[in-house]
């Protein structure tokens, strides 16, 4: 199945959300509007609000609490996109130049702020306290994750319980937050709200993976940044550090973290890109796509779950 | 009235608050516990969550709701402070060097995520959808008004209704979040909370009056931070706008926002610390405390409303 196909029950339905999001640049930021555009509408997959609004087709599907949700669940991640790029001062960003890039760090910083404040006043339209406090927390461990892969950029100690405990801060936390999210707000029961949280964490650390693997083995066009900019920065993501863990002796890998000399960057990243590593990758991420899939059993039968599962299908398959 | 005996019918529970703010430093961020302190503990008067205890004593007081509302409000004033200083490369805040001076600007932006994260799950704990909103809103504004601020850098353009938006968004938001929160969780009614919201307005106005007056005439040691430091970033205080106001032909002022060169910016503080300007500052920051007071006439009369005069009182006289 490809994407739209999986995205035809919430088509229309995505389509308000992203209306919603470029409604917010273009009232509340008249200075931005021209760049908006890219932070939200040319926002590629809009992953995250379409898990929430699937995730509340299982049940209540209603969009007066849904769409509020999906709304927030987009800026809290642009958001961290914006800070982010500002602390790994990344030039570029799906092909377009990042916020600090053109206007520098101080309105990446404010910017991201305000948008975090928009996430939180559509959370707090969906007038669900669990729902506000999963946000919340959701954001607490989204900013200590980035704390944590900051202090531990260049470091080589790293195991890989650690690399999957930082991005199921920096990526599951929030894939799992969407699906939560969208079955609390449609009234599923307490067991459907457990597993589709887990099917989002699940997902989410696939995502992650997948990504990671995708920086060393796609191009810079479809990618629309340079390759390897993780490794460059000095994070550890898997490609890496399995070829850290198998080849402990000298490997390209090493040299680059141990010098931080550009020179050796590009055999590092020409590593990454072997098959020996990217299968093995490919296959620590599809497990997890596999465990989500498991996830969704105690799930209603149907299209909603079907298409959960083709989602899980597609999210190891993507190039980009 | 001195601060302690205005602080006195809420001592004990401020306490609470601090010792709150003190344990999340010490649990979630142990790398940074040796400076925690001075980000919440060394915070001075405490003077946003005492307007939120405060405001909760006319009616329902309930530290159930109030403590995590307290911290909340805290918490987003740290976390803005923590951005501010990175974006204006500040030094030195209360007298410690600031998170950006110490780990630099990266972590000054995660941290300040982090603590917007946390006074994020305080307010949720309120379960109170309208003070979850409030906080959202707020929190927009703030952050809004700080990007005005940063385009209006050394624009010499702006009128003193500018300024009053610009401190308006920065601080009185706050202040009026403070009490409109506390009259809210201990079940004012809608008259009274009103009030409470319009009384923490013209308070935080007055307070950001006073602060930009006591940027000039204070001492580096007193402040704990360099005097003139808005004026020398180009941002234009209430004494720097009368001076371009009263003289629009040649002035210090004017001088150093069209130069920009340090030189200049000595004789720009020197007369912004005159009588005249000082005088007239002091009187446009009393006529907001009597508006304040105002504000009060609708309360319950007793302790706590006289409290709340002191308090307005207290604002104008401060030196720190």
């Amino acid at each position: 199945m490809e994407l739209n196909e999986i995205y035809a029950p919430i088509r229309e339905d995505l389509a308000r959300v992203k209306a919603e999001l470029a409604s917010i640049g273009d009232i509340d930021l008249p200075w931005l509007s021209g760049k908006w555009g890219y932070l939200v509408k040319g926002s590629g997959k809009g992953m995250r609000p379409t898990l929430t609004l699937l995730a509340g087709k299982f049940y209540n599907y209603d969009m007066a609490y849904l769409l509020p949700m999906a709304v927030s669940v987009e800026l809290m991640h642009t958001s961290t996109l914006v800070h982010d790029d500002a602390i790994d001062n990344s030039e570029m960003r799906r092909g377009y130049p990042t916020v600090n890039s053109i206007w520098g760090d101080d309105v990446a910083i404010l910017l991201g702020d305000y948008l975090f404040a928009k996430a939180a006043e559509y959370v707090a339209d969906t007038q669900s306290p669990r729902a506000i406090k999963l946000f919340s927390q959701t954001l607490g461990i989204i900013s200590s994750g980035e704390i944590n892969q900051f202090f531990a950029a260049f470091n080589m100690e790293q195991t890989r319980d650690d690399y999957i405990k930082r991005i199921s801060g920096k990526t599951a936390s929030l894939f799992s937050l969407a699906t939560e999210s969208g079955a609390l707000l449609s009234e599923a029961p307490q067991e459907a709200v457990s597993a589709l949280k887990a099917y989002g964490y699940n997902l989410g650390i696939a995502f992650q993976i997948v990504d990671d693997i995708l920086d060393f083995t796609s191009t810079e066009e479809e990618l629309g940044k340079p390759i390897g900019s993780d490794l460059a920065q000095g994070t550890l993501t898997l490609p890496a550090m399995l070829i850290l863990e198998r080849y402990p002796e000298a490997n390209p890998v090493r040299k680059y973290l141990e010098t931080r000399d550009e020179e050796h960057l590009a055999p590092a990243i020409e590593r990454a890109r072997q098959e020996d590593i990217v299968n093995e990758c490919y296959r620590v991420a599809t497990d997890y796509c596999q465990q989500a899939c498991r996830n969704l059993d105690t799930l209603p039968e149907g299209e909603t779950r079907q298409i959960f599962r083709e989602l899980a299908d597609y999210v190891v398959r993507r190039k980009e």
